[in-house]
């Protein structure tokens, strides 16, 4: 047995989600099946974390177990001739049979982009979340970094989150703004959060809140009052899924960059 | 009466083109559709020439004519709200009754965009043509140049055209690389060319010959004999629709830009 590690990208606006459900059209399902012809194998995905429904990603992070001795190299293009052309396989390798997608991830960042000002961008509509008023961008940076460092995140998680604890590390949050385009009068504002892992709706409940930040209806320093009464009924409303995107997942080099070369 | 003049960007991909048809999923359709709604008028726009099914555009013109009183400054956010989410309304004026979006230009850019490397970008498949291989893009953009001046574009034509002249003045061709995705392993190349007019399928079939060029096919010195030939056949394929994007159209100050702010 070998286990194999796959970067996967997906538009998640025809998905439910990433993870299994009885619907079957979520992006697990898709791998699975692909999976299953490309091996003939009944191979169960692990992911480095769930997505909701319409939420993408350019770095999600599976892996599986698997008898097959197709070479590394050829299982992108394999797997790729496969799937829909809204899900991708970038990248693939084999790691430690000990490697653990999710319990292996050290860093993760996620993205939400929000479009500013007079008219959406059409061709970017599943991608981001359009705000037709102006925004203070600088209080929203400012904001931003109350959330740096270890804390509990009550506030900033759906209350339907089953997690033991609400403590998370985010170690950086940065906020950047695209040059604006003058034909559509508006532009996109970049929100990109690195931690330690992510409760549910977290990234999203973030993201409400800090554009009540950038519309003045809240000061940047509430974000510091919102993470102390660990109440999530004091932060701002969830952010639509369609601005949201896993944008990278990071493992030590340990457990994944062992160079497997002469395996092959 | 008056002149209305509108901006109207779309995503080519769900249409059969701009002009209307008699399945009626046309650019031309829903637009008139929502003017008829708005106004109480059959009204027939004109627009600054076609685009075929799967083009997009960023900067389409249009005009018509009305006797509604709406004011210029509403029009943009009323369409907008009638019209499907992939065709968006980002600019109206009042211009002279004289003016006329295709005969009154007095320039157009089309831009082809093809993606090199080793993936494609998921996000971006309905805009770009995915090339799998390498393409030498310096010998791309001297194959370019050689389009620059007025030419008989006769061999960069469909034969199904039925203009009467196939002499046509290319203003600036030119050829901008995007920095490299790593994760994806490719990037975008965009090709900017700024004509007098152009013909049927002219942008689709010099992508498709500039494309040989850079994948070493053709020398950037064939591009020079193809024009010479008027001849379709010696020039390459027609390259697929999704590449292409009608970017912007130009007209002179007098004919467009004159304030009407006092008229509203």
């Amino acid at each position: 047995m070998r286990n194999i590690c796959m970067t996967v990208s997906y538009d998640g606006t025809a998905y439910s989600g990433f993870q299994t459900q009885p619907s079957l059209n979520t992006i697990q399902d898709y791998l699975e099946k692909a999976l299953f012809r490309l091996t003939g194998e009944v191979i169960k995905v692990t992911s480095s974390g769930r997505t909701d429904a319409g939420v993408h990603s350019r770095g999600q992070m599976i892996n599986f177990y698997t008898a097959s001795q197709i070479p590394v190299e050829r299982w992108c293009i394999a797997m790729n001739m496969l799937l829909p052309e809204d899900i991708v396989v970038s990248g693939a390798r084999q790691v430690p049979m000990e490697f653990h997608s999710r319990r292996s991830a050290v860093r993760k960042t996620y993205r939400y982009t929000i479009r500013s000002g007079r008219h959406p961008d059409l061709f970017k509509r599943h991608l981001e979340f359009f705000h037709p008023t102006k925004l203070n961008t600088d209080s929203m940076r400012e904001g931003l970094q109350h959330l740096v460092g270890t804390h509990d995140f009550t506030s900033f998680c759906s209350v339907r989150s089953t997690k033991l604890s609400n403590i998370r590390t985010i170690f950086e949050a940065r906020l950047e703004c695209e040059p604006p385009d003058s034909m559509l009068e508006s532009y996109a504002i970049h929100i990109y959060l690195t931690g330690s892992g992510f409760l549910y709706n977290m990234v999203r409940i973030i993201a409400g809140t800090l554009l009540q930040v950038g519309e003045g209806k809240r000061s940047s320093d509430d974000i510091r009052t919102i993470l102390e009464a660990k109440n999530r009924a004091k932060a701002g409303p969830t952010a639509v899924p369609q601005g949201l995107m896993l944008w990278e997942v990071s493992y030590s080099d340990e457990v994944l960059n062992l160079d497997y070369s002469n395996d092959l």
